[in-house]
Order: C-alpha cells, then sequence, then structure tokens
C-alpha cells in the first residue's frame, strides 16, 4: 500500500489527500516533520519536502506534490481532475501553480512560520505586522477566487480538477491557521462550503496539529 | 505565431527556449520586466511572472513554465522530451521541480536579485555574504548534478528530457552571474559542456541582458 509522508498542515499533502479520496486510492499516513532533516527522510527525498509517496514494496518513491498528481492521473482512471483539451489542462496547471507557489508564498508559508513552527518548535511569539500582510495578502487571492468562481463553474473550468483541490488545500491550512477571513468574499465561500461538504475533505477536517487546535469554525461544513 | 514574453535572464523562460529549439517550434521573444508589474503584462499572467506564451490570433495565453512544458509535450509530438513509464515521468518531473524550485530559490534568484536587479535597478552594491552562501548551496546542488550524472546517461534517465533542459537554464543563468564554480565538479560540468554545444542552446549564449555582460567563459562551449 502506498505510504504518504506528511505532517497535518502541509498543504502540498493536503492537495494530494483530496486526490487519492476523489480517486479512492488507498494509502496509510506516516507523519514528518520535514524542517528536521532527519537522515532516513532525505534518504526518500534529498530535497527533504514533503509529501513523498512511498511504496516499499515496489521500492517506488514519488516526490514532489505536482509530479505525484501527474502521476496519479496518468495511472488511475477514476475519476479524472486534469480532462478536456491541451488548453483546458495547461489552464488548470496554470492555476495549481498560482496556489501552490503564489499562495503558497503570500499567505500558507508565513501563517506556517508565525503560527505553527514559532509556537510549537521555535518558542517565539508571532510577529504582528507579518500576519497583518498576509491577511493582505489572503484578501487579493480571495478576490481572484471569486472572480473565478463568478466566471466558470469551477475553479479550473466547467469540471471539477486538480485546481479546485490545489486551492482547497491551501486555503484549509491558511483557515487552521486563523488567516482567512470571508468577509466581502462570499463567491469564494460559497465554492469552499461546496469543497468541505466533499467526503475527500473529511479525513483532513478532523485531523489536528498536536499542540495546535483550529479555531471553532474550521471543521464546521456550513460556516 | 507564439510570443514568448521573457528577459534574457529568466531561467523558466530559457526552460521553454530550450524545449522549443528541441521541438522546433518557431516563436518571437517579447521582452518584460516582470518585476515592474505593468498593467497590459498582468493582463496576460495575473501572477505577473515570466514567462507567458501568448498566440495573440488564436487567443491562448498560457503561463506558468511547467503548465507551458505539459502543453508542449502534448501537442508536439516532435522529440519526446517527457516519455517512458509514469514512474520514469514522475522521476523526470520531480526533478524539473528539484532545479526550477530549490535550486531557482537557493542560487538563481539570489543571484539575480544581489547582482541584476541590485545592478541595474536598484543602484545598489550586492551583499557579499549572500553571494557567499550562494556559492556554498550552489556546491551542494553541483554535487547531486554529479550523482546523477554518473548514475545515469541523462539527469532525469536514459534520455534526455525536460530535466536536463530545467537544470541547464538553470545553471546558465547562475553562470551568467558568475556563480557556478566547476572546481571538484568534473561529472556536471562535462554534461553541462554536452548540453550547451546543442544547437538548441545557441540562441541563449549569444543572448545578452542590458547594461551587464557575462564573463569570457560563459559563451565558450569547451569550457
Ligand atoms: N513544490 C513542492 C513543495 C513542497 C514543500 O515546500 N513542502 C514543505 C512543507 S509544506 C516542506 O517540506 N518544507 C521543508 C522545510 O520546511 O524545511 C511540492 O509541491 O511538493
Ligand atoms: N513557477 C513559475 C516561476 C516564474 C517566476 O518566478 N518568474 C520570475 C522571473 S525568473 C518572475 O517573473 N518574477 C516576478 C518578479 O520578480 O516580480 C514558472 O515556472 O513559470
Amino acid at each position: 500500500m502506498w505510504q504518504l509522508h506528511q505532517f497535518p498542515l502541509c498543504p502540498f499533502s493536503r492537495k494530494l489527500r483530496l486526490q487519492m479520496g476523489e480517486k479512492s486510492v488507498a494509502y496509510e499516513l506516516i507523519r514528518e516533520n520535514p524542517w528536521e532533516g532527519n537522515d532516513a527522510f532525505l534518504q526518500l527525498n534529498p530535497a527533504g519536502r514533503t509529501p513523498v509517496l512511498h511504496d516499499p514494496g515496489r521500492r517506488v518513491a514519488l516526490c514532489d506534490s505536482q509530479a505525484i498528481c501527474e502521476f496519479l492521473e496518468e495511472t488511475v482512471e477514476r475519476n479524472p481532475l486534469l480532462g478536456g483539451s491541451a488548453v483546458a489542462r495547461a489552464e488548470v496547471r496554470r492555476l495549481i501553480a498560482l496556489f501552490d507557489e503564489n499562495f503558497y508564498t503570500d499567505v500558507t508559508q508565513p501563517l506556517l512560520h508565525e503560527r505553527m513552527k514559532k509556537r510549537l518548535f521555535l518558542r517565539q511569539p508571532p510577529d504582528s505586522r507579518v500576519l497583518r500582510d498576509t491577511m493582505r495578502m489572503a484578501h487579493g487571492h480571495l478576490d481572484y477566487i471569486d472572480w473565478l468562481v463568478d466566471t466558470r463553474p469551477w475553479i479550473g473550468g466547467a469540471t471539477l480538477s486538480l485546481a479546485d483541490l490545489a486551492c482547497a488545500a491551501q486555503i484549509s491550512v491558511a483557515d487552521y491557521l486563523g488567516g482567512i477571513d470571508w468577509k466581502g468574499h462570499e463567491q469564494a465561500r460559497g465554492w469552499y462550503a461546496v469543497m468541505k461538504s466533499r467526503p475527500s475533505f473529511r479525513p483532513l477536517l478532523s485531523e489536528k496539529m498536536e499542540g495546535l487546535p483550529p479555531p471553532p469554525h474550521y471543521a464546521k461544513v456550513d460556516s
């Protein structure tokens, strides 16, 4: 069986878990703290990053969430999440990069640093200026998500795709860390409520990072 | 015809130019300074980043170099650069991410900031501590490239692939900016000499960033 090396608030691992949920791919979770740089994990992924999808039986270790997403789309036909014309697929991949790179760098990564790493590992208070900048950047991204959801049925186009999963994965971690304010973003909020209610989302909403409880609204499907 | 929006030292645009060269796809260059955030460019790519591959006639604007690479592999059959089994393709994509993300963040991006942006746009001297760290990080990456080239015919496996192009694109920009010291990296150096001698590489080696000449060895195919 596949083993997914991850930690509960890794947004890229969440994207994969949503994909494997949608496609009914079985896996078990292996807990990692990638920032500790331990040897056994570096052996699996020289880049030292989660997620890694490992099948010890077949001696296959796949690294980088987007490489893994593409692998799963190529090998598991059930519920395709990257379909349509080449241009449509390019649009889905553009949006995945927007969420995995820009949203992550602007919002999720600083929140993980200020609210998770500083609290649990560095024992430092968060920097309130960074948190304010992060909220401002989040509003900019939510504006763009409002616009996407206003102009097409799903984030990436006509059908549910990896773009929805990538976006929801980043938002779910930011929301866990108190970084999402939906005021003025009704379209994005409506889309996220739909995502949250999918069976693939349930395991994420019930999981907690030790020592860092989520805010009360986090796991509620209707808020 | 395709128009590639880029600047001469954008490593992601270079990766695409190598791919289009290998596959004989015609394009013209449109010069951008993405960091200026001008409106017409943000219209094409809301993420405000190069490269963008635009076909005004077909009204198609593709963003994110990896999304564009996948699009070109899907639509242009000539000289495939992402072939083999699903596991082999996952390995190529893992390595592309390693170069586009880790090598770029550790080496190319700080060099572009210290040696290009500070000199041409910010009019500040480079920070010598950052430059030293960058050289140290570059050595770590070159060690890994030595190992890859030692264990397989090409960076990504049995054949020339997008992993070679991604790696060569990052190295070529770092080399232009004086950030590559080949001492102790004979395998990587040998592989890079082979890449440099390919016809697809020639247009890159002759192109210059205005006001920032490359070091003398940069365009020599045998050094
Ligand atoms: N593009 C990579 C990004 C992976 C990534 O950045 N993972 C983070 C955790 S969310 C990590 O492991 N960072 C290592 C560290 O913090 O030292 C992917 O999609 O897999
Ligand atoms: N993952 C993106 C990265 C693109 C990127 O970071 N481009 C840089 C230039 S090398 C950029 O436009 N940065 C915007 C800025 O510097 O403001 C891709 O592969 O296309």
